[in-house]
C-alpha cells in the first residue's frame, strides 16, 4: 500500500501490474519509442473476407490470456461486443481480457462470462451494472479505467497491448477500407477506433454493410486491416445515435448556464480563435447556447470545437461561429449527417483528440471546456466515475484529458442530487485532479480555484454569485444536512488511471 | 559477389548495408514488428513554432551521420531540399544521408555539399544529375533506388531511420496540422510524405502558408508533428504542377495507344469494377483516352483510378466512370482542385498505396497498369531507372509497385529511340522484373509474356499484331542495328532495390 500525492491509498499491484503513484499533471514523461505491431505482407489476390466471426476469430489466432478491444460509438446499441464473447466462449477460449474504449449497459449480457472466467479484466471503464456488481462484491473482474486519451496513451505505450480488435464498421469493403458515415449502422466518427487499427495485432472489421471496393472517403484504411466479416446489424440504430440533443428545459439547469456563461465570458478567452468543448447533456447544451449568444453578438469567429460532437456545434459550425470541428465521436443525426457532408468537420483519432504522449494533442488547444461530475470537493477533484453511493456506474471519457488541455476548465452540475450534496470534504472517488479544475458552477453560486484570482475578481466585479467552495458546500449542506461518510471495504475492485498512466484513485468494494 | 536469380551480380554490402539478392517478387516475407518512433509529451501552452529553419534543424537534434528526408510533391520546382542542405551545411554538420521520396534535376545545387562531405549517400532514387555524374564517376556517393512502395516498406520495417524530416506544407497551422490544397504551393495529396511523418524521429513542418488554426480538413496531423517553421516560397509554382497534362499528338504515340486499349479490351478486365492506373505522360493519357472511350461506349462503371492523378483522371471519376480515385500525388492543377472538392479522390500515404508490407495496398486491387520504359528485354525485364548510355537517370516511382499489383501490368515504348532499339537481349538496369511484366506494346506490335497464352489467343482472334518478343527485337534491329554492349567499371555507384528490400540490380560506373 502507498498513498498517491492527493492521499489516495492504493495497492501496489493490480491485476499483475505494478501501480505507479499519482504525482501531479504535468511531471510524468514517457521514455522510449511508440509500440508497434507485426509487419504483414497481403498480395494481390489474397482475400480479407472471412464466412463467420467464429472463422475471423480462429484465424485471426486469438487464444486464452489474451487482449481484445471493440470501440464505444454504437454505444448502448452496440451488439457486437456481445456477439464477440458469445463467440470467444463457443471457441471455448478462456482468460480474456478486455480493452474496449467504453462498456455500456448493453454489455450486462457479458455478466455470465466474467463469473466463468471467459472474461477476466477489464482494461477500460465501464457504464452501468459490472461496475456496480464489482464494487457491490458479487462479480469479480480487476477494471482499469482510462480516459479516452489515457486508454491511446496505454496503447501507443504498450502497457494495454491488443491482441484483435474488433472495428464496427457501418460502411466497409472486401480489402478492409471503412467509415462510419453510411450504412444503416452508421455512427459518423470512427474516433476511438483509428487507435485500435494503428496498435492492435490483428484488426478485425465487422460490417453490415458490405459495399463494392473501394470505400470513399476512407476512416480506416484497408493496409491496416487483416479480416473483414459481415454480420447481422451492427447495432440497434435507435440507440445508437439520438435523433436530436436538445437544451435542458430545467430551471436549475438554465441557470447554472448561465453562471457558466458569465464565467466564459469573464475569462476573456471568449474572442476570435475560440476554442469550446461542451458534452452532450441538457445542461452542457444550455451553455452551449449561452456562448453562442454572446458569440453572435459580439461577431466572434471561433477556431473550433471539439469531442463528441452534437448538432448543436454543427449548427455553430455552418453558422461561421467556428472554423472547424475535431469529432472523436458523433452524439447525434445531425452531427452525423455533418461529418458525412463538411470537410470542415474533421474526424480525428482518440490519440489527436487527447493522448498526452504525442506531438501535441487537440484538447491542449482548448480553450474552455464544460464538464460533469457526480460529486467535487473543497480541493476542486471532481468525481465522474463513482456515485456517492460508492459504485462505480461511469467510464472517464475525455474528463480528465480536456480539463487538463484546456486553459478554463469548468464542472457544472447542481448543488444536489436526490438529497446528497454535490460539493464534499472529499469526492468518493478522484477522477480529474483540482489542479486541473479550475471553477465549479452550481445554481447556488461559482467557486472559482485559488489559481485564478484575476478571474474571481472579474466575476465579482461583474456581481457574479462567487463563492468560496467551502462556503458553497457549507450553504448546499444546511439544506442536504452532511452525509454520512461511505464505509468500504479493503478490496480493491478497479483503479483510476490518469492519463499520464499513473494511478489517481482505487475504487473499493462498497461496505454491505 | 554473388549472382540474384536474375543473373545479375551484386557486391555483398554496399554502403554499410548487407545485400540480400533478389529471389522472386513473392517468396520473401517481412520478419517482426513495424518500425517506431519515439514518443512524445506536449503540453498546453508549449510551442512548435521555430523562427528559423536552422532553429528548428538544431532543435530536432540532428547530428553528423544521421538521415534526413523530403518528398517530391514539389518535383523540379522543389526549393526544400536545397535550403535544408545549404543550412545543415552551415551549421557544420557531415555525413548527412538523404532519404527524400525522390530527388529531381533541381537539386543538382545539391552536388558541392555531396563533394564536401555534407551529403554522404542518398537512400533514394534521383532523377537527373546526380545520378549521371554517380554513373560517370565524376561524383561519389552511394544511392540506393526505392519505389514508393518499397520506400514505405523501408521506412515500416526500420531498414532506413529518417531521424528528421522535412515536410513541405502549402497550407498549416502553428501546431502543424497540414494539407497540400491550398496555398501558393499546393500541391494536393501529401502521400509520400505521410510516411515520415509516422516513422520519422523528429517532424518538421515548413510552411509559406501559416493559417490560423486549425487546418481543415487535415491530410497530416498536430500529433505527428513536433516543429513548424513559416519559409519563403517552398517551390516554383510554374514547376510543381502542370497546369495540365495533354494526350500525344505524335502518331507513334497514338498507334501504341490503340494497341495497349486493343490489349485491355482483350484482357477481360475492361468491366464492371475495373481499376486502372496510368502515368502523366502523352502516350499514357492517350491509353487513358481510348480506355475511358470504351467504358463510355460499354457503360462501364470502374472501380477506382489510381496513382499520380491528373486531370484525365479526375474527369473520369467526375463522369462516373470510377467510383474513386486514390491519390499519392496530384499531377496537375485540376486534380489539385479535384482532391479539395471531392470526398471521392481520396489521399492516401505511399503505405497505403504500394508498401508489399502492410495489410494490403492499394496497387493490389489494380486490373491493369500502363507503364513506361528506357528498355526491356526479351525475358519482359523493363528498365525505368537508367538509359541505354548506362546513365542513372530516373527514379523508380510506382514502376515496379503497380507492376506487381496489377493483374496486367502494360509496358509501353515506342520501338526505338533515338537510333536505339527499345527491345534488348538484356536491359541494361532491371528495374521491374519480367515475372510481373505482362506485356509490352510498342508501335510495332504487341508482344505477350509466355503466361498469359490466353491474352496471346485473345488478340490474335482479335487480329491484333502480337508478335514474339524476339521476333519484335528483330525487326526493330533490322532497322536500328544491333547496338554495342556498353562497357562498366567493377565500382557499383547504385543499388536497385526490389520492392521488398532485396537487391535486383546494381548500377555500375560507365567506363569513360
Amino acid at each position: 500500500m502507498a498513498r498517491n500525492a492527493l492521499g489516495r491509498e492504493l495497492p501496489d499491484t493490480f491485476a499483475g501490474r505494478a501501480v505507479v503513484p499519482y504525482q501531479d499533471p504535468w511531471s510524468r514523461r514517457p521514455a522510449g519509442d511508440r509500440a508497434t505491431r507485426p509487419l504483414r505482407r497481403v498480395d494481390p489476390g489474397d482475400r480479407k473476407i472471412m464466412d463467420t466471426l467464429r472463422a475471423a476469430i480462429e484465424a485471426s489466432g486469438l487464444k486464452d490470456g489474451m487482449t481484445i478491444s471493440t470501440h464505444h460509438h454504437l454505444r448502448n446499441g452496440d451488439r457486437l461486443l456481445n456477439h464477440v464473447v458469445r463467440i470467444i466462449d463457443q471457441v471455448g477460449l478462456k482468460d480474456i481480457k478486455i480493452a474496449s474504449s467504453s462498456v455500456h449497459p448493453v454489455h450486462a449480457e457479458l455478466v455470465p462470462a466474467i463469473r466463468e472466467g471467459v472474461i477476466t479484466g477489464l482494461e477500460c471503464g465501464v457504464n452501468g451494472l459490472i461496475g456496480e456488481l464489482c464494487t457491490k462484491g458479487e462479480l469479480s473482474c480487476p477494471i482499469i479505467v482510462r480516459s479516452h486519451g489515457g486508454r491511446a496513451r496505454s496503447m501507443a505505450t504498450g502497457e494495454v497491448k491488443v491482441d484483435v480488435a474488433f472495428v464496427a464498421a457501418p460502411c466497409c469493403d472486401e480489402y478492409g477500407n471503412m467509415n462510419g458515415f453510411t450504412g444503416r449502422s452508421a455512427f459518423g466518427s470512427m474516433g476511438y477506433a483509428h487507435v485500435d487499427a494503428q496498435y492492435a495485432r490483428r484488426v478485425i472489421a465487422v460490417t453490415d454493410n458490405l459495399v463494392p471496393y473501394p470505400v470513399a472517403p476512407v476512416s480506416i484504411s484497408q493496409s491496416q486491416v487483416d479480416f473483414v466479416v459481415k454480420s447481422e446489424q451492427l447495432g440497434d440504430p435507435a440507440k445508437i445515435v439520438s435523433t436530436t440533443t436538445r437544451v435542458t428545459t430545467d430551471p436549475i439547469g438554465l441557470q447554472i448556464a448561465r453562471y457558466a456563461a458569465m464565467v466564459i465570458e469573464a475569462s476573456g478567452y471568449l474572442k476570435d480563435g475560440f476554442a469550446f468543448q461542451t458534452g452532450s447533456g441538457g445542461t452542457s447544451l444550455a451553455v452551449a447556447e449561452n456562448v453562442r449568444n454572446l458569440m453572435r453578438r459580439q461577431k466572434i469567429r471561433g477556431s473550433f470545437g471539439c469531442g463528441g460532437i452534437t448538432g448543436y456545434f454543427v449548427d455553430m459550425l455552418e453558422e461561421g461561429l467556428f472554423q472547424a470541428l475535431f469529432d472523436v465521436q458523433c452524439f447525434d443525426l445531425r452531427a452525423v449527417e455533418s461529418i458525412r457532408k463538411n470537410r470542415n468537420h474533421v474526424e480525428i483519432s482518440a490519440d489527436t483528440y487527447a493522448n498526452p504522449f504525442n506531438a501535441g494533442a487537440v484538447v491542449n488547444r482548448l480553450d474552455v471546456v464544460i464538464l460533469g461530475a457526480t460529486e467535487v470537493d473543497v480541493d476542486f477533484n471532481a468525481n465522474a466515475n463513482t456515485e456517492s453511493n460508492g459504485y462505480l456506474l461511469h467510464n472517464t471519457g475525455g474528463h480528465t484529458d480536456t480539463a487538463a488541455g484546456a486553459r478554463l476548465a469548468i464542472v457544472v452540475a447542481p448543488s444536489m442530487r436526490g438529497r446528497l450534496p454535490i460539493v464534499r470534504d472529499q469526492v468518493t472517488t478522484i477522477t480529474t485532479p483540482g489542479a486541473v479544475v479550475d471553477v465549479v458552477v452550481t445554481e447556488r453560486g461559482i467557486a472559482v480555484n485559488d489559481r485564478h484570482p484575476d478571474l474571481k475578481a472579474e466575476l465579482l466585479r461583474r456581481k457574479a454569485p462567487v463563492k468560496d467552495i467551502r462556503q458553497l458546500q457549507k450553504e448546499i449542506e444546511a439544506i442536504t444536512g452532511t452525509p454520512r461518510p461511505l464505509e468500504f471495504e479493503d478490496e480493491v475492485v478497479a483503479l483510476i488511471e490518469y492519463r499520464d498512466g499513473s494511478i489517481i484513485d482505487a475504487v473499493r468494494r462498497v461496505k454491505a
